[in-house]
């Protein structure tokens, strides 16, 4: 990508000063091989080399996702494949997720012209940054979608939905590639502590959850899933610093403690 | 699409009032099926309808389109197919030719981010409006560019810059739906005179070019087609009126019968 970076009518405008890598694009439990080379072929187009497959259906590598990349092959070559989107945005500090279904969660919705701007300015404050994508038909699940900052949605016809996986990507990396250089520097306010990483945020999750189920918090059974997603929206979308989840993983652990001594 | 338009926060606004369908896409010799499916498909996700082939190589209909279509099967069946991209463009006022190829040619370039608002505003004054697309690997030859009145460049990858057709027609529907919204009243100045189809305009083309061949202007006859394009250019770029076509195919006629009574 250069400095030499330019603008839409070909003139060489300056390249802003970047501190973190272009976003990641995570497909999660995509089924279709075809599907997988389409969005990477795509994402290069756009100048995305961060392809990240979570338990891909078919296994990987997958020899029809590098016929239909036609010559995004590099990018295939290091895609990297994870077991749950946990482990797959692990690194990462700001997420979105691409997904047209309405969701009863707190967690914010923008559109997309506000997209390519955030991740830009995520990008410049040295932040990695990523999109989830779910799987052919059934989409992202609401577990993964609690673990992102934002749920991110296309203008599509309300009478025609069903947008390609392939088309999705796209759709976002020039998005994401149209976004560039519109940020302003102070688009958002600079946090005087790091944000915490995800994998920090997941932990921090599972530890308070952890000690939510030994204290008997999670009945019925059945409402398990929604309570935890109920309680993971409000902290992601807080978008904590690493001081603030250290702190507050402090507290979990005092309050455990101090029950399981006022009980022993 | 009804008047309910929602903008990308999922709120209900009002819809502005247009008197033009949405932009015609014309593919013009497209190969795969696959890839004219895949574009009908991602053109009514984003509410586009009118679609349009020029000699397509697979002939039409095209079992492989259906399968790449994904429901949008009513689009297919309404697409039209013509014989050469003139005719397939003879109804509409505005054309833009989508190419990542930098031609020499005196066609004004412009930019993803003002594309959008342009197809509305025109849409809003009435005009009938479609894109070029041209066949996968060549790309549209500089006959069809010259019949457009704006080439549209994406931000692409330098490095890596061959766009899929399908890819290229959805992030295309993409930036037309995008856009809406965003034309403000008076972008173009309203014309005097409704502006000329391309119909005319191109037999204005045809009636020039007929009476300078006939005056032996066209020599050595190798340059037959670059001399073409560059008589073109202008003519497609001043967006004349009907009344302007009118006086300027009275000109070319006195010119030649003067000529001819000269000789005579």
């Amino acid at each position: 990508m250069g400095k030499d970076i330019k603008n839409q009518l070909g003139e060489v405008v300056e390249q802003p000063v970047k501190n973190a890598p272009n976003p990641a694009v995570i497909l999660v439990n995509p089924q279709m091989g075809e599907n997988i080379g389409a969005a990477a072929r795509a994402m290069l187009n756009f100048g995305l080399t961060d392809l990240r497959l979570v338990a891909p259906r078919d296994g990987w590598p997958n020899p029809k996702a590098v016929s239909m990349a036609a010559g995004a092959n590099e990018l295939l070559d290091n895609a990297k494949v994870f077991e749950t989107t946990a482990d797959a945005v692990a690194d990462l500090t700001y997420l979105m997720s691409a997904t047209a279904r309405r969701r009863e969660m707190e967690v914010p919705v923008i559109g997309t012209g506000d997209a390519g701007p955030m991740f830009h300015a995520w990008q410049a404050d040295g932040h990695k940054t990523g999109i989830l994508f779910g799987p052919e038909k059934a989409g992202l699940t609401n577990d993964d979608v609690v673990l992102t900052d934002y749920i991110l949605t296309y203008p599509i016809n309300p009478a025609f939905q069903s947008l390609n996986l392939g088309q999705a990507v796209g759709v976002f990396s020039y998005i994401w590639k149209s976004g560039e250089g519109t940020a302003p520097p102070d688009f958002f306010q600079k946090d005087l502590s790091p944000p915490a990483s995800r994998e920090d945020l997941v932990r921090m999750f599972e530890h308070l959850e952890d000690e939510l189920d030994k204290a008997g918090f999670f009945f019925p059974e059945a409402k398990t899933d929604l309570m935890r997603r109920n309680i993971r929206a409000p902290f992601t979308r807080a978008r904590m610093t690493e001081q603030e989840v250290r702190t507050m993983r402090g507290m979990i652990k005092a309050i455990a403690k101090g029950r399981g001594k006022a009980r022993g």
